[in-house]
């Protein structure tokens, strides 16, 4: 049962300044709150429905009855548990290997969707714009699928941080190099842009090396990649030959 | 202005068994809307925001407002554009080049992102098993971004397809060869499956090359990649060097 009280802090988490003000944040679904509940996240408390309770955490979790489940969830198709965990302090940004750079993305499943590619690839550091949909968006951190455990991710200004790094910057432009036989580095700054308006001016003016996925369709058309998915294709070419 | 009759009618058109018996389809966003003018799909009605009607397109176009739009939109958040398109039957599947082959893709979004990768590489045909999610669904048209009009959708029953194709018949296994390390045709079916069960036993028996794509993360979990950027990473696989 879970009291009026609850859903109204559960529901207030759906937005980043309650989360910011709780230090809490959600999550949704089996897989990820398995995920969670074996890392450093501290649990607050576990909303399950009666069938989906966590050995060794009954005593954190209350039994919801789906009709209840619906009040609380953030997502369009309630999953059958839910949890509460505290906000984690980023380390400060690991600047090897390669790092992701992006540079105000604005869809949750996009995020999320980056980060568990991060994860696949072995990339440990996201780099944000303080534009960039938060991290600790529900849908994010569902999209993720437990992923968000095994990445350290940070929001700054990216201008200051590209302007200090001794990485070389690629960045994902319609006219530059095809990357296929472009000469591509163990460690490296790849920066992808936001999804209407693709990398912004400002910082394309501090990236040297511009890179492009060629297109094998029908080429009159200016059609663009979905930015998760040209991710993917980056993470991909930079990984295969190291 | 839209009647009470035209909300009803579009709302309809939300569901699958509507789009089949009206024959029409709904596209949204103004990318959506004039890929498909551009495009052989007929229009049967463009409802707009006064600051987006389309040239050319007036006489077909019903002015509506905001709070009118969202009344017809079958998205969260609602376009400034919604049309009214009547569904083509597919041609025959071509079986040449690439054929993208989906066993039960049941999310619109990466269903959508699918259509728009094979658009990106020159892929012209997807084949669909019968319990995969429906191209016409408002969601997959809007995550096509137009690319839907350039790619040939059948639905069929995916044994008796993959039993009676020559060409070589490859599929996304977690314990597959390397594709990084595997010689790829310019020929192939590529079969990838649903989003939390995979391929499904019956078609895994019918495909003599499993790859995989290599975990360059931490060994000891588990997870999975996203189908629609495992797609990705095949088609740039394939296309790469062909």
């Amino acid at each position: 049962m879970v009291s009026k009280n609850q859903i109204k802090l559960i529901n207030s988490l759906h937005q980043k300044k309650y989360r910011i003000e709780y230090g809490l944040f959600l999550a949704e679904g089996v897989k990820v709150v398995q995920e969670l509940l074996q890392s450093n996240f501290k649990l607050k408390q576990l909303y399950c429905l009666e069938k989906e309770v966590f050995d060794g955490f009954e005593d954190k979790t209350i039994i919801v009855s789906e009709a209840e489940m619906k009040k609380i969830t953030a997502l369009n198709t309630p999953s059958t548990c839910l949890g509460i965990f505290e906000i984690i302090k980023p380390k400060a940004i690991q600047e090897k290997g390669i790092v992701i750079v992006l540079d105000d993305i604005r869809d949750p499943g996009n995020f999320g969707t980056i980060i568990r590619l991060c994860d696949w690839f072995g990339v440990e550091q996201i780099v944000c714009s303080n534009e960039t949909v938060d991290l600790y968006n529900p849908k994010v951190i569902q999209a993720t699928m437990g992923s968000v455990t095994r990445v350290n991710i940070n929001y700054c200004n990216l201008k200051d941080f590209i302007n200090q790094t001794k990485l070389p910057v690629f960045g994902t432009f319609m006219d530059g190099e095809n990357i296929y036989k472009s000469q591509l580095p163990k460690e490296a700054i790849l920066v992808f842009g936001n999804e209407a308006n693709g990398i912004s001016k400002e910082i394309e003016l501090l990236i040297k090396n511009k890179l492009s996925i060629p297109r094998f369709g029908n080429i009159q058309k200016t059609e663009s990649l979905n930015v998760a998915t040209a991710t993917a294709i980056f993470l991909s070419e930079f990984k295969r030959n190291n």
